[in-house]
């Protein structure tokens, strides 16, 4: 089985990624033949800044492997790497209707948060349906609101297959991530970098432990209980804890005589000890950044020799 | 100076290509640098028939070599033999305006027509643009109906620019071809394929002259002098012959004492022998495929390395 994930390098990660996205696609790397990349082209329809977009890449990838992407189990490389996918993303094209991209919501809710309307951003759908049939991909884990586009997929793919022969494409299956992990930002909104409520991965000791000292909490006194249920502190730490542990501090809350400080505490320790390990892998990676290119260029030789022979198939179908 | 030129290949071609287009391309081809090619990634938003597609690029590969392209002069490819087109074409769609794309006539006149409304056909001038631009191209010669593409090549490569820095891609000028020469079908209407009045290139010697013979006239009778000034024999006569030639058959005309179908056998001969070096060579070409094949191959090595290095600085330009 092959899964495919594509992730926008766009910045620095925050734990909302890491939860929603990193770990899950880390596991699933045990679960098939995993082909991870990152996504450059697509970013060109947000990123406008060469630097940027070259530093973001290059972070993506060190986060990633100090994460536990293991490449030796997955075919991890960069999207511009294999740049048949935009040919083929040419000849989808030609079978999409229009009407097809009209319908898709991602752009209207993109240039209504004001992401320049441009052409890319449109036929954004049609290259991520290249992205992902061009490594016959089975298996797609995405989020909920991927999940038409992976629909758009699906109906691209047979409609190309039903003009130029069956089983030309293979059609994926979705794999909807659940969202029941909700992340909490330090406001208690869910953590996005449009909310400015972030707590970073690879944030440093000092400006982590400010930045959990800040999430919002109620004025219940020190010696009063406390509710544990309605508390973004529990909500984050139970992300990190086992079950065990997240009904201890719960008690905690109920018996009343601790201040919110010390649960604040008590959350940086569980959240610095979880990446304690996956930070050190991230400074070795950062100082020795030829292992990551060396990963990178591995699996691009790997994917490219997959699409290259997905393209002879293909160019062949259409009369080349 | 560099002339860019494609030829979208769409069946056999007829008098009015000939003229219209490939015998000023041919002129060309010594004024500079010429690139041509035969645009198979742009006929896939019309040509769904693999079979169909594949024999029409052939043919006109054979045609245009026939013709007259001389390819120690011109450089002639398949466009579909440069992939980093289409690459080019998506980083230039992040930079396009939707607003530019979706005031584009052709897209309206190509559906009203009863063309599939595909996300390739509304796409066709951001791979248009890359078309051009991927050769730095100087010069391009376009008919009417393509000014409005040139100009949007021009704005996009302008966007481009803007955003990633000074020349990086060169502007384009445009050059539109005087439509003097309209070439009038069997019925008198610009020639067409869409109106079923044309004559076609390679037309074999009985059915050309069946076709000319069926050309419209008045009822003048044999005797009786005729007007030279509203035939079309005439106006199809004058596009091959001399000017003496013509003023010559336009006396015929007038004295009258012939009738029109010994006009139109003097036309029949002329075109005959027009094309009777062209006829040979195409038939010589025929039968040696692995002429035209070659001429593609070196065109295509040539063309792809121009196109690679444009590539190399672009994608450093927007943080690859």
């Amino acid at each position: 089985m092959r899964i495919l994930s594509g992730i926008q390098p766009s910045g620095r990660l925050h734990l909302g990624n890491y939860l929603g996205m990193m770990q899950p696609a880390i596991q699933l790397q045990d679960e098939g033949e995993a082909y991870y990349f990152i996504a450059d082209y697509h970013s060109l329809t947000t990123t406008t800044d060469p630097e940027a977009l070259r530093s973001y890449s290059k972070d993506l990838a060190l986060d990633f492997l100090a994460c536990g992407l293991d490449p030796g189990k997955a075919v991890f490389f960069r999207q511009s790497d294999v740049p048949e996918v935009t040919e083929l993303a040419w000849m989808l094209s030609c079978v999409t209707p229009m009407g097809l991209l009209e319908r898709c919501h991602s752009f209207k809710d993109k240039t209504s948060r004001g992401i320049a309307a441009s052409h890319g951003l449109f036929a954004y759908p049609v290259l991520m349906a290249a992205d992902i049939l061009i490594y016959d991909s089975d298996l797609v884990p995405v989020g909920q609101d991927q999940k038409q586009h992976l629909e758009v997929t699906r109906d691209i793919a047979q409609k190309f297959n039903d003009r130029y022969g069956d089983g030309l494409l293979k059609l994926p299956t979705p794999r909807i991530r659940s969202e029941t992990a909700a992340v909490p930002g330090l406001d208690g909104q869910k953590m996005s970098k449009s909310y400015g409520n972030t707590i970073d991965l690879f944030e440093p000791e000092k400006a982590l432990r400010k930045k959990i000292m800040r999430i919002v909490t109620d004025s219940t006194p020190v010696e009063a209980p406390k509710d544990p249920d309605g508390s973004y502190i529990v909500q984050l730490y139970q992300l990190f804890a086992t079950a065990e542990e997240t009904a201890a501090l719960k008690d905690q809350f109920r018996a009343g005589g601790r201040g919110y400080g010390d649960f604040k505490q008590i959350l940086f320790e569980k959240i610095r000890d979880h990446f304690a390990g996956i930070r050190e892998s991230r400074l070795e990676l950062e100082n020795q950044p030829w292992k990551a290119e060396e990963v990178l260029h591995h699996g691009a030789h790997k994917a490219r020799s997959v699409a290259r022979m997905t393209m002879e198939r293909i160019r062949a179908a259409v009369g080349f």
